[in-house]
């Protein structure tokens, strides 16, 4: 198969149409995984790209490894959590979603197996469809990949990648176990595998306390940062922690993917970390984000159907749901389309599985929304699900 | 050959090294392809970005497809410049090297051939290469690609892709005549195969008339924009104008690649490009480096030993000299290590070359200093052209 078709492949979904309906501006979404804007530092930003623009090198050309100042603000931050990290082991990249790329790019040839949990992140099945890679998935349980079954993965398709979103996962919002973390670190080094710890959503915990990074049990763990997330997604900021030996292919990959990452965002962004108290803009941030979580889940009992199960998030951005009914009764696409009618989006969960989509599953993102939205939303969305044509049998 | 040791490949350049050496402050670099900091309009940009950040859905998730607003001013731009084009062509990319990343992407497979000019761009030498594709370089003089040569490549070996610069190209500086564009465009759609017109430098002219671009001669050009030397290459912004056709995959994989390019650089080229007036400051762009091209080919006749060659460019920012001797006897890498002692560098030529490289040639950048230093470095140069150990014969 060329590229161009994988490429057609991976777009013919009809739920990227429908999304694009999302955008009439009556409709409470709970589709996109946004960052709520009210909530963004935009005084914080401002003097940081003011301040950027005061050194006119941050208009110029850079190095392709990223902002020295930047990697040195992350690699503290990233160490205060548990992880040692030195300005050397970080690739600064154009969002986390590039990291991943560059990562696939670096180690996946076409007929490579990447092992996946099910259900996982969407964005990561079609970077790996693209690189014409098998995708297998490993049974997953509401705590996450199960170790044994990757162990058999492991032993039966030889995957070359392991990709997992092990805290607040998306689309499920479950988080991996501290055991289980280091049973799957344990076997990457015992079957030679790397394991991609995909990590966008680590530091909006809303209750519990923090699991120890899957890469601190292992040197066979790439991790993903990002700082869309608890910073601004618009500035396309992320990053890659990896060994020395798998850094300079790296560096290399990402020179023919863009050169280098903006610059000036670079240059605001490490001046913004440096000046602002992000611990207590996380907090603000995990306050705000918790009441938006609480009343989702409070709402769910009364908004889907008796024998709906759904999961119950410490953290992150999303909650997801299974509507009842036998294997394949219930399509939530067709939901969708009754949910548009009544002003109101979420995802279809179908897209989010490498194999067997279970279509009865929906994706509900309770951040981008205020609570008083979000209760409306969810009202919306009971009628929309109780509403003759969105029965469910079809 | 596998991913990563098609990048180890890819990294294990000599030339790499050696050019880490001439960011020490006293060394004036004719190395890298850099505009003159000193011309970079910071109160423009600097008012561009602080009225972007009025509206904080610019430090939001955004499109793929780009800033609408960005792509209606660059469509404009590029209308007005002689190549119809509405914002529906155009897809925002991170430097215009995602552009041809993307491109690379969605039409080549491993195994694939990709033809060339010779020289050409190093780093879409790397991206072909990442690629796993076979590159065939096509017969080229002092006015650029040879049709007839371009005829027989395209019967004989099949390439998928033609890549060109064909405007003050990058390393050489020379410019593709109107009817050889005419000429290779027409081959392209007999042949049904796609060209690349990769033009950062097209705006940069300092003497003659405009050529038409090569995407004005046939449909199967996919043309390469970048406002890296008329704005600033630190936000990373360039852009691909393809078919509906191609777009859509080209899209796809600008998703997996980074979701988007940033939001906030994005919003403040727009706001830029909208209230400064563009051809003045392209205008003053010009008449500063025209000065500094004067100076570095006057100053070559007294640098070169007797015998060399050089390339007299019409605009863009790079000199193609190829020093005497018979083929192989002068390899300017070696030259490179005495030009450092002197304080000077430049990019040895080699590394230019797909195949069959000529170690005789090397490649300078006028745009990156002021006459004095280009008039001083050229001093230096000259010495360090005369000094023992660069005598030439090995």
């Amino acid at each position: 198969m060329s590229p161009a078709s994988r490429l057609q492949g991976v777009k013919s979904s009809p739920v990227r149409d429908l999304l694009a309906l999302t955008r009439r501006p009556e409709v409470i979404s709970f589709a996109g995984g946004l960052p709520a804007p009210e909530l963004f530092d935009v005084d914080g930003w401002r003097d940081a790209f003011a301040k950027a623009l005061d050194d006119r090198r941050n208009l110029q050309y850079a190095t392709t490894e990223g902002d020295p100042a930047l990697r040195e603000v992350i690699a503290a931050r990233m160490t205060r959590r548990g992880l040692p990290t030195t300005e050397g082991d970080l690739l600064v990249t154009t969002g986390s979603q590039q990291a991943l790329t560059l990562v696939t790019t670096t180690l996946v040839e076409p007929g490579d197996v990447v092992a996946v949990e099910e259900p996982t992140y969407l964005a990561a099945l079609q970077c790996f469809q693209l690189a014409g890679a098998r995708v297998v998935p490993v049974v997953s349980d509401e705590h996450g990949m199960v170790p044994a079954a990757l162990a058999e993965v492991l032993e039966r398709d030889k995957p070359t990648l392991v990709y997992l979103v092990p805290t607040f996962a998306n689309p499920s919002g479950r988080t991996l176990p501290a055991a289980r973390r280091q049973e799957i670190a344990a076997l990457a080094e015992r079957h030679d595998v790397w394991v991609v710890e995909d990590d966008p959503y680590g530091e909006l915990r809303y209750r519990g306390e923090q699991v120890p990074q899957l890469a601190s049990y292992g040197d066979r763990v790439l991790y993903l940062g990002s700082l869309s997330k608890i910073g601004a997604p618009g500035l396309r900021l992320g990053w890659l922690r990896a060994p020395r030996s798998l850094m300079s292919a790296a560096v290399i990959a990402k020179q023919a993917a863009d050169l280098h990452t903006s610059t000036i965002d670079q240059a605001a962004a490490a001046g913004y970390l440096m000046s602002v108290d992000m611990d207590a803009h996380v907090a603000g941030l995990c306050a705000a984000y918790r009441e938006r979580r609480d009343t989702m889940i409070a709402a769910l009992p009364d908004t889907v159907p008796a024998g709906s199960e759904w999961t119950d998030p410490d953290g992150g951005m999303f909650v997801w749901v299974r509507l009842p009914g036998v294997d394949g009764a219930v399509d939530t696409t067709e939901v969708l389309k009754q949910a548009l009618a009544h002003d109101v989006a979420f995802v279809p969960g179908a897209p989010f599985f490498a194999t067997n989509p279970d279509t009865a599953t929906m994706r509900l993102s309770f951040t981008t929304n205020p609570p008083e939205d979000i209760a409306e939303g969810m009202r919306r969305l009971a009628a929309a699900l109780t509403s003759p044509s969105a029965a469910g049998e079809r």
